[in-house]
This record gives C-alpha cells, sequence and structure tokens, in this order.
C-alpha cells in the first residue's frame, strides 16, 4: 500500500527578518515537518511590496510575487508577517472567508480587528492562530486560552516590549540617561530609528489588548487601553527606585476588578516599579516575560525571547503547524471568540500603589502639609524618604519621594495638584506607579 | 430561537486532593464554564474506592460509586486522578476504545503507556489529555506539543518535583542535613510519610520520561531514564557548591544529541550543581519550572506551582475545557503519537560537566598524582579548590573539589576509581553533575 501525503500550499505574506526565517525553516526542516503534522507544506509563493528587494539564500525567486491577494486565492494556508492595517486586514479576512487556515504575527491588526477576524475564522470553520503577535518565541497566547480555560485569570503583568525593557535595564546598570540609553540602542539595532512605537508603549497597547482579550474572553477594544510610554522616566527615578528595594519596568498590566458584583478590566501601559525580588524584576535586556495569576492555578511566569527573526519564527511555525494537523485530522478548525462583555474599568477608579516625587523647600513644618494633602484625599502613605537637591536648583530645596498604599488613580492625581499648590513645593511633583504585590 | 445548550455527563475516577478541586470547580464555576466550551458539563459520578469516606462539600453523596466500570460506561468525558498503573489504566483505555474523551493528570500511567493509549485515541478520534501529569499548573505539555511544534527541541532541563526542590532548598538556607529537611517537610505535608517516589527520583524520572517523548516525538521508556535521587546530598555539598557560586537543585534533563549523524537521546534525573546565575537556580521552595531550549525560539522558561490541589485541578480543567469545546465543534479530537524513533544515549556517553570530591593525606605531591589520573582519562579540569577537613576525620587530611569541563560519564567514572586506588586518597571520591551551561 501506497500511503500518499497530502500537499498543502502555502502563502507567504511578507518576507522580512521573520518571514525570511519562516521561509528558511519550511524549506530546511521540510521533511521533519512533514512527518510532524502529517501534510507536506509547499512554499507557493511569497508576496511582498517590493519584487526586487534581495530575500536571502531561502527564498526561491520565482516564488516572489506582489499579486498578494491572487496568491492567497491559490493557497491552502496563508501565513501573513506584513505588519499594519491594511492590505493584511483584507487579505486575512478574504482568506478566512474562502476557508483557508490563517497565521499571523500582526499585533496591531489583531488589536484592533480579533474579535471580527475570529467570528469570520468561526464562521469558515478554519483556524486562525497568532502567537506570535505576543512576546515573540514565548508560548503565552496559547496557554491562556487553552490550558488556563477552566480557570479564573486575574490579572496579567507582562515585559512584552525587548526594546524598552533593553532601554530601561541599560539605564538601570550604566546609570544612563533615556536619551543615552535609547541611541545605544539604536546603535546595536535593538531600537528602530523612529523608536515611537516602542517608546511611547503603543507596541507594548496592542500586546495588552490582546492579552485582555484572551484572558478575560472579551473584545477589548485597543483604545482603552491606558498608555504612557517610558520616555519620562530618569536616570534619577531607577537610581532612587533602585535605593528603595526596586527597579522600573516597562509592563502591560491586564487586572480583572470586581465591583459591585460586576467584573470589570483595568488594562494598561506605564513604567512600573516593582520590588526587586519580583520574578519579573531580573528580566534582563531583550528578554520578554508574561506573569500570570489565576484563581486556582496561582502564579505563572512565561520567559522567552520577545523578539528576533528565528524566534518569532519557532512561535510562526508552532502555529503552522498546529494548524495543520488539524486541517490532516479534519473536522473545522478552532478559534475563540469572546464570550463576556467586560467593561473597561475608568482609569481614574483603577487601583494601584503609587511613587511620588516631590521638590519642596527645606524648611520646618513642609513634611506635616504634605501629609495632610494625603490624608484630606484618604490616600495612606507607606513610606517616605528625603534627599537634599544637588542639580543646581538651589540651596535650600529637597526632594521627598514618597510610596502609597494602594489608592485610585482619580485620587492620587487630585493629591499631586493639592500638593503643587503648596507655596513650598517647587515645581509639579511627578510620580510613577508601584505594582507587582 | 431557543438556543439548546449540549450536556456532556463527567465522570471523575478518584477524589483525592485534586479531584475535590476539580468537583468544586465544576460546581461552583458551571455557568462560566458552560459558556467558555458552549456545553455544559454535568458531573454523573464521582468513582472511588471507598465510599464511605467523607468527600467534602463540593461531592453530592449521591453521585459516589464505586463502580468505576459502570460508571465511566455512562460517561462522555472521563478524568481520571485515582493514579497508580491499575486499573486506571484499563479503565482509560476502555474509555478511549469507547470513543470518550479522557483527561489524566496520572505521571506514572502515561511515563509507562504514553505511545499506546495516544494510539487508542487516535485510533477512536477521541482527544487524549494529561498537562497535569508534568509541573502541576505550569502549561508546559501544550506548548511543547503545539507552541514548538515548527520547531526543535535541544534539551529540557526541569524542577518537576516540589518535595525534592522544598528539601534543597531548605538544606541551603538553613544549613540542616537532608534528615533534618526532610523531616520538616514531612511536617509541613510537603513530603509524604513514605517519600521514596519523590526522594529516590521516580517520580521525576517518569515526568522526564514524558517530557522526552513529547519533546522528541517519540516513545521513550521509562526504563531507560537515568534516575538518582537526592538521598545522598550532604550540607556540605551544597555549602562547598554555594561557595563555588553553584546551587544544587535536582533536575530532570531531556538532552538531543548528535551522535555520527543520528539523534539520541540523553534522559536523566539526579541532583545538578546549577551557577546560581541559571533562571531554575532562584526556583524556590515547593514551586516546579521548567527550561527549555529550542534551535529557534532559543531559550524559555515556564515557572509555577508544581503540585496542590486547585493548581493541578487548574490544568485538569484547562484539559477538560480544551477538549469539550473540540466535541462541541465537531471532528476528532487530536492526540500526538510518535513520529520518530529516537534512540537512548547509553548513561556513560552522556556529556556532562562534574564536581568532585576527594579527601585525600594533605601532602606535597597528591595533587599532582590527582591531576595525572584526570589527564590520562582525557578529563579536562576548569577549576580545583582544597579546604582541611575538620570533621574529627583526623588531621593531615584535606578535601579537593574539583570542577571538570565536559567529558562523559564513563570517562569520569574511570577517573574516579582510578583516583580512589591512589594510596594518598582516604575516601571514595564522590561526584556530582554540573549544569546549565
Amino acid at each position: 500500500m501506497v500511503t500518499s501525503v497530502k500537499s498543502l500550499g502555502v502563502a507567504l505574506l511578507g518576507c522580512g527578518t521573520v518571514g525570511g526565517e519562516v521561509a528558511r525553516i519550511l524549506t530546511q526542516d521540510a521533511e521533519e515537518l512533514t512527518s510532524r503534522c502529517g501534510a507536506r507544506l509547499e512554499l507557493i509563493g511569497v508576496g511582498v511590496r517590493d519584487t526586487a528587494a534581495d530575500r536571502g539564500p531561502h527564498v526561491d525567486r520565482s516564488l516572489i510575487t506582489d499579486d498578494l491577494a491572487g496568491l492567497v486565492e491559490r493557497a491552502d494556508v496563508v501565513i501573513e508577517l506584513m505588519g499594519g492595517l491594511e492590505p493584511a486586514g483584507s487579505l486575512i479576512e478574504s482568506a478566512l472567508r474562502a476557508g483557508k487556515t490563517v497565521i499571523s504575527a500582526n499585533k496591531a491588526l489583531i488589536a484592533e480587528r480579533l474579535a471580527e477576524l475570529s467570528t469570520a475564522a468561526a464562521e469558515s470553520r478554519v483556524q486562525f492562530s497568532y502567537e506570535a503577535a505576543v512576546a515573540g518565541a514565548i508560548p503565552i497566547l496559547r496557554p491562556i486560552r487553552d490550558s488556563l480555560a477552566g480557570d479564573r485569570i486575574t490579572s496579567v503583568m507582562g515585559i512584552v516590549n525587548g526594546t524598552t525593557n533593553y532601554i530601561l535595564d541599560a539605564m538601570d546598570s550604566t546609570g544612563a540617561s533615556f536619551e543615552d540609553a535609547l541611541a545605544k540602542a539604536q546603535e546595536l539595532g535593538y531600537a528602530e530609528a523612529d523608536p515611537t512605537a516602542d517608546v511611547e508603549g503603543h507596541d507594548a497597547a496592542a500586546k495588552a489588548a490582546i492579552l485582555a482579550s484572551l484572558s478575560l474572553h472579551t473584545a477589548f477594544p485597543l483604545s482603552e487601553v491606558y498608555t504612557e510610554g517610558i520616555t519620562r522616566v530618569t536616570a534619577e527615578d531607577i537610581a532612587s527606585a533602585r535605593a528603595a528595594g526596586y527597579v522600573i519596568k516597562f509592563l502591560a498590566i491586564v487586572e480583572r476588578v470586581e465591583k459591585d458584583g460586576e467584573d470589570f478590566a483595568a488594562v494598561r501601559v506605564h513604567p512600573t516599579l516593582l520590588p526587586d525580588t519580583h520574578p519579573l524584576a531580573s528580566v534582563r535586556g531583550a528578554y520578554n516575560a508574561v506573569y500570570v495569576e489565576a484563581e486556582n492555578a496561582g502564579s505563572l511566569m512565561f520567559m522567552g525571547q520577545g523578539a528576533g527573526g528565528a524566534p518569532t519564527a519557532s512561535a510562526v511555525m508552532g502555529d503552522v503547524i498546529s494548524s495543520v494537523r488539524r486541517v490532516v485530522a479534519g473536522g473545522p478548525g478552532r478559534t475563540e471568540t469572546p464570550t463576556c462583555v467586560v467593561t473597561s474599568l475608568p482609569h481614574s477608579l483603577a487601583e494601584t500603589r503609587y511613587s511620588i516625587a516631590v521638590t519642596v523647600e527645606d524648611r520646618p513644618g513642609v513634611l506635616e502639609q504634605i501629609a495632610r494633602v494625603f490624608s484630606t484625599h484618604s490616600q495612606s502613605i507607606e513610606s517616605m524618604s528625603q534627599s537634599l537637591v544637588t542639580d543646581g536648583e538651589g540651596s535650600g530645596a529637597a526632594v521627598l519621594r514618597i510610596i502609597t498604599h494602594t489608592g485610585a488613580e482619580g485620587d492620587l492625581r487630585a493629591t499631586v495638584e493639592d500638593i503643587h499648590s503648596l507655596p513650598a513645593v517647587i515645581r509639579k511633583p511627578t510620580f510613577m506607579r508601584v505594582g507587582g504585590n
């Protein structure tokens, strides 16, 4: 008896760093992949905008095309690595509607249109997978969606952007300013020439929206993610955090918050002080890590490479093999669609601890005035330390660094405003959120 | 239009700590689970040996039965938490052959019969899942099987037994002996009255066999796992490891080893010196963690609670919901069967670094004799330190602690034998393996 192995046509849309690696793996490991998924994966085309560019040794020139729609039409499996909302979105949607298996690593698109594309996949009974969209090689979406499907996730905290983790880590270990650390990151290729998406938090916000949607079984809108980048973090912030036993990490945070018997989602992206004993505190350089808390599982942590060609391609290929196994086995693909409506908690009601820096005239009575403002707003102070100003701002000034107990962001902001209006306060207080306990 | 939700009968076999938690979740979270998986899960029976025992508030007494085979026959979904090879094995096999979805947390059984039970599941086109069998709440088997399905795993190192990690950690932090740390662990409920399965490594060996089978897409026999427990680890071993910058962890190790163009598997369980900077080195107490290296993904780490009722129940319920979603969607369940034959590497050929302790007479020339034995066996020394013996073994004696570069276990053992036969060597040298770099 001759066993014939089914052959499936694979379309690769986009051929940058990750696409090149996917093409390499499809070629180099073809035999092994065939035995693992039970079908031969035949790369039938590589869709790019610029057909003249060199795509490296693993992409046969004859496969290159700029007719993306035509390529999708001929394929059984579509791997979308172009990025951006369009034409990626239309191509994926038409592929799903035509019953093709789709794999994407496009966080911006998925953050915007996850529910809609999942519904399209479910209607066509095909699989739509996107593990590589969050935290590169780290298996995080599948564990959240499947392994924790019978549990209730209460919070997710992730270092999901390697560029900003590299910058903060460099500032921490060398004492460099944000600008110098960014320049170094650009020099080493860890940051792009235009670093806005990373340092302003847009990249992390997209990942936070995806994590929120899957963790809370809902469709969490990207526009509801409170986003604050790392551009205002100073070397001084990092040094004083360290002195107090904290490190500053740029986190994507998803919290399930119960108010009056109803579940809300508090989803935000901002620099966060973490106790230096927290598992996320020791995640260095360009690594990513995600810390998940669930009612029954307790705390889980996942760590690995969050970017780069081969690591991201590993996650893409995991999705490819998993969904092709399903195609081979027969029966519909499986894609989750939202089962809950979870409303976003207004950011002013989100509760956390805070670290506040107040520059004041160094004279008696000031501390008491400041403490009174905190108590007026029912904000409870956990610790306070004072240091004299040495940066030429004038003698007779001191910086108070206050860490609070948990309170609502709205109350904290009101407290900061009122402190700012005290005559002894020299400039507007700055604050940062404290997490991890 | 009335939407009718399908109802599936769930049989729970075994109702200890984990079973009780599974029953609680099925009851308390019924509504949420129904919306997530699209079917109502109805607990139709709890099979136990002792029907008179109290099973807590979440198990309706009328559901208790000792007719396990009859219960399996009536069920759509079978959750096996009895442990042991029989009758669990026969019950699972008959359930799979009858087309029922099966979830198990039974590491001993799965280590023995994974390939066979997976084949039975594949033949009946039903799903057989066992995430909870390794590392409790940590999603590790699904990431290995699915997320890394398009990559090539080169090694897995896991702290997969909480009892032994607790004991070694206690020895490390308090300086206690193995016996005292074990007694403390028993007092706190971290170790059983008969701790053999944990401290002799049988539990970890079963998990190593499962990790090897899934990582290497093969059927790795439990009998081929080299197993050495922690009973001979001394407080002195731990102190001198720490002085050299290492911690001793009890690891399950899977390595893909290429010899003459063919892949072999080196699978072993033993106390291991890890550099104190290794991610696994800081895993404390009863926590579990698994460190995976793959060709494209690079290094990944997974950490969480490896035992306990609720955490293990979380993993079981993740399998339940995932497989029920498949039942609801229709089409065959998916269970991997081995696709490769990977031969076990004879343990004498397994290569690692070693830490060797030699008690010698403290006189000139001894060091040279010992160094000569190492070079005779082509074993390369990385570092050596000497300390005088203070334990009443007599003055004039010293302990040499030698760390080697990578070499084969057979050569190391021959080296140790030859050193033992030197007249200046007072007792048989002991050695421990060094990992993590």
